[in-house]
């Protein structure tokens, strides 16, 4: 007996819109029961008040709950990520694992997750989080048999924020905020959960870490992390994608770090790795069999991309995250040749400043 | 004698910044007496209230009458395209016309230009401004020495909008505009201005076209038109960039038509075609070949991209014109390697509905 | 018999936030069977991507079929109208009717509803939309009791919008819209609608109203029309407040037209005709009494206030209704001495051109 | 002989507006050797990437430099504040100098300036940029011929701000910014230049000043700052107003301080003081000599206004300085009886947390 992978890529009418879930349900391409996980792609700002996610998180618990053990809706993780800039497609990616009775291979997707408990306000980007987050990693390494590190490609992870409420609530107790501003505490707690990724992944020692580098020294990073910051949730939702032990079925997984924003051909070669070989922009057949594309962006600290000045940091009009998704998107999106994938803002230690990390699942050749 | 088109790309640091100008102005690189048009890229949000532009033209406008007889400066058609989304860089383009004792070359790039007389605001967006612009690029086109409009690689056009004022002021005359919304007055005139163009370029023909088409009929369009509009003129300024009669030097120019905003292969051909071949990203010895890249992109009105939805639409924060640029431009560096492009929002019959035409300027090899 | 309004005024701490409604259940002040409308402020853009209210709504139907009939739930009119700029403060106020044995009295307040069908969306911001308003105001009216259209003192309706998807729709059914901007036609929904309410309240004459003075006659208005568009419904949900046959309790309504964005002297007058008289600011005693204040805002199309310019409508950053709520807003609640007030942006033939109505709800003296 | 205040309040159309100047010029209303400093309102965000400001100083600066000696270009304090949120109405108010007959009168308006050399990025918002400020205050008491500190009744200054190249050239000499967050720069900017008005008007005493408190002890402030950041200055423009010895002419000024966002009542007992008592909004006669209003706004920290919730803080799309001066502006304009006032955001340390100081400029009754 082995484990298989399912993923499921459904575009949504709405934040709300589960009625490509219930049409791909009443198709039977989709076993409820099987759910450990959703990211999605909502068309919020992506910032504090994006309420987008919590209300496709509210769709889509609501979903489960009417089709799924209790278990499977408390258990699932919803990962919702707002912001789809420019062609970026409003989507949700549904992981499933089911028991098969194929034979294991060495290359098959493996899956695992895990969550945490509750995070105090004042221990949000500091190392205390990175601690609870490198547990978290390490636990869902664990559930998907996953025994080396290297054979991690993806660790998607949802973090909370700070909001002036939860900052209050922390000094009514004597405590203190790293910041009280809840646009930047995403960033730190972003910041924070990757640094907690990079140390379950051995990127960083936890030993050599120093507190003041979180959101700060931009050279620690993990090549393999994706995190998003959002208000409905007070702990962290962890999944690792990978290969591991006693994993059947066709999906390959590879990742390629971006080096900054337009750093497309690490991607063009991990695509290749995974049998999707082009010189220029995916064919037809091939995007067909690109399941999901996983990526973060963000606006380089340095203001230069290349040598050239990028505004995206004095923009006081538009946030950094929502002009670094736009961007990335069309580069990446100009190499697969869709624009329903997932890019995600905020890659505070995820790959190196300006850049980023991103992973390609892929469906192999029958 | 012949005349030989110059192109100099310099980065600005502000709007207002002519320090790179002064630079090379003082290393001998630039003849402030030879330059008929200046294209520029700066950092407001390319909408109505986009004040950058007003600074940026007076600045340069300043520069030239420091350093330029009169005539210069008042003649220079500067064309101002707001908005830097993403990683786009702001920067001037500056286009000058010199004396040359080399021999012709039939591929080699010509300018011309024109400017139109004031349009009255009641005027805006209908056939009046259509003829208007159709003669302005005949005109333009004779200054270049080309006769057959197959040779025109670019028209850019600079042209006015509404405001309420101006809209107020027809009122009082008793005149009434095509609308009062400033911001869709933008891209009304820049649907007149292009199908102006595409009547002289042979491309439409002007009895067969419907004033109630101006803005409605994208099947309509100019495969070389690039259109801003800016609320700092009333009349039109028109460069043309192709190929005609009595030009030498190495600057080559193509042009390719996006289909939609994700549609780089057209443009990877039309780069092999000036001599710049890459299966991938430009290698940097041919991105500094590169002198231009001039684009324009758009939200499809249909809501979709390849199918896929997109939101650029119904985002009620972020105008579609600032989502357009910065996913465009991102699938655009990603082609070339560097941001520092030009990349102008809301290609109204510019191409085909979401997507837009491209010229390239490339350098030819020694 | 008679029977007696009851309003409740809950503040929330997110859109979805039912909270303070769960503590007013439990401590015996709601009764949830007697519920007919909820009208809410929500903290999003309140323009086409507002998806707050969208998710307010459905926590609070949600709400409503655990603790009552699920006809309460389904007959509930819930206007959720977005935009909480300023100091504006998100929160619901909750209508109940309730059976009461005590007297009638001639001045208590009423409350009547009803619902329209679903409007194609073709038919939005036309005539067929008026007449569908103004039909379900009449019931609303028969509703409460109120025979004489000079007891109504307002009109509140959410009315539909215009998507991408469903001008497509039309469109594929030979159907034309009237716009296929979003925006744009959450401004023509509200138009259509407030005509509808003034020609069933008789200001306005159905035989002389010409479809093309919707959206552009601002002379024609209703002083008691407020009206909030949304994505989340296809018909209107119509609820009218004002003085009928057989009301008892201490309830008592009023309402005011502002000329201009700051002309709040008629809103002092009447507060003060009903029982609030202040010459400043109302007094911590009186601003308890004052239940709630319902007031609509919008930027005058002249662009000026008071012979002085105003840049809301030429600002491509911030949608105009955004800043009128805001302005207005601040202009309303130093009147009143807080801002949890029910300001809404967007008040097309509702009030004057730059104007609007206000109704005010207050608790007579004991 | 005596020193005579005159202030002329000018519209204007745009950010680069001098039509009104100029008429005034013509007219002889103006004398442009007496203008010692410009206030302003312009149309922008009033954040960092604000190009408003600095289009509205060249031309003013333009202006200046073609009307009048060279001198009074250079040291004329030109003070742009941007962002007309509502119906804020850009505008200018410019004040003059000049040489009178008349006798001194002790309440007659004062005016004096000073300048401060630049400022290194690693001194701002911190005890250098407090000490800098609070000696340039104290010269232009001295230039007003101000000797008591409860005679002043404004400081208005420009103060600088941090972008993304300033903190690189600090960083490159190994020195440290307070902050990479441009938008941030801004707040700290004014915060440590309003506890420099603080320290010079004897409200707060510089040895008990930590520089942790910059931007974080709201409780210190004072009540006659008023602070505008721009990125197009490094020192500090300083305008003092208030009544000095030696003054004569009909204009008079005093001040109140706002305890939040809706305080009006302080305003209009400062109205009463100055010869403007009224019960409601000001009459139209009123209107007329009221010459000039100046406010600071802002959003209160703790997310609430008089208990209740506010949203500007976790609105990731508009800006709170925004959101703040809109608001306000209703509340004020809504008391004087129009919106061509002065409304400046961000008021740290500038009246107490959420409020602001206020001060009125009257001409005195003939």
């Amino acid at each position: 007996m082995t484990r298989r992978a399912f993923v499921h890529r459904i575009s949504t009418h709405s934040p709300d819109d589960v009625s490509g879930l219930e049409a791909a349900l009443g198709a039977g391409r989709i076993d409820p029961s099987s759910i450990v996980a959703i990211f999605g792609k909502t068309e919020g700002n992506g910032c504090v008040n994006d309420w987008t996610r919590a209300l496709a998180s509210r769709a889509l618990r609501e979903f489960l709950g009417q089709h799924a053990d209790p278990d499977v809706a408390t258990r699932a993780c919803i990962v919702m990520s707002g912001g789809t800039e420019g062609a970026l497609a409003p989507h949700i990616t549904l992981f499933e694992v089911r028991i098969s009775g194929e034979a294991a291979e060495s290359d098959a997707l493996a899956i695992g997750r895990a969550h945490t408990g509750d995070l105090p306000p004042e221990a949000m980007g500091r190392l205390s989080q990175v601690d609870l987050v490198a547990d978290g990693v390490r636990r869902a390494m664990a559930d998907a048999g996953i025994t080396d590190p290297a054979d991690v490609h993806l660790v998607q992870i949802k973090c909370p924020l700070l909001t002036p409420e939860r900052v209050a609530e922390a000094r009514s107790r004597g405590a203190v905020c790293v910041t009280r501003d809840p646009l930047k505490s995403m960033g730190l707690s972003r910041a924070a959960s990757s640094l907690g990724i990079a140390v379950a992944l051995g990127e960083i020692h936890r030993q050599s870490l120093d507190e003041q580098a979180i959101g700060v020294e931009w050279q620690l990073f993990s090549n393999r992390a994706s995190a998003s910051a959002g208000v409905e949730l007070l702990g962290h939702e962890i999944v690792v994608l990978g290969t591991g032990h006693g994993w059947s079925g066709p999906l390959r997984i590879d990742h390629a770090t971006m080096a900054d924003a337009l750093d497309i051909e690490p991607v063009r070669s991990a695509l290749a790795r995974v049998g999707l070989k082009s010189d220029g922009q995916l064919a037809p057949d091939q995007r067909s069999r690109l399941v999901a594309l996983i990526a973060k962006a963000e606006a380089s600290s340095t203001g230069l991309v290349r040598g050239y000045r990028h505004t995206m940091l004095i923009d006081s009009d538009i946030p950094a995250t929502r002009h670094a998704r736009g961007f990335t998107a069309g580069a990446l999106a100009s190499l697969v040749g869709h624009a329903e994938i997932y890019v995600s803002g905020g890659a505070e230690h995820q790959g190196p400043d300006g850049g980023g990390p991103v992973a390609v699942i892929v469906e192999a050749a029958a």
